[in-house]
């Protein structure tokens, strides 16, 4: 869905302008956080998901997938379900 | 699957600390896509991508539900598909 919206855009942008967009969005997540307002944090969550399923696409990474091999259902370090790492 | 693996460390390292960690993967992903690293970028997506579950878990966010909430296969900006925004 990110892809039909926003590829055209997120190319010319290219990955670091889309890089910098997806911090900028982190910083207001946590502003959103701090504020204890959960609406407000609920869209910035959106938002952080949204830069980051772009800058995914114009690096050609598919993001679901890279997710899932990487946590598969175990902890990628311990391989214990819950986690079990000592930190 | 990020709630049943981590939810309980999760918890007991808090919002505020589980957002440094969060912030922390998202500078791996830069130095990772500044390295030309694909096999390496799609690791560091992966964190990014689990780290955020994990936030949206400690702060009660259904980060699906609100991603779609948001981005409902238009632009949440101007509502149209592809975003015809002026940036």
């Amino acid at each position: 869905m990110m892809r039909t919206l926003y590829f055209q855009k997120d190319s010319k942008r290219g990955i670091k302008g889309t890089y910098n967009w997806l911090l900028e969005e982190l910083g207001e997540l946590e502003e959103a956080l701090e504020g204890e307002n959960k609406k407000g944090a609920e869209r910035e969550f959106a938002d952080v998901m949204a830069w980051l399923a772009s800058l995914a696409n114009i690096t050609g990474v598919d993001l679901e997938k890279a997710a899932i091999e990487k946590y598969d259902s175990k902890c990628p370090k311990c391989r214990q379900s819950p986690c079990q790492c000592d930190f």
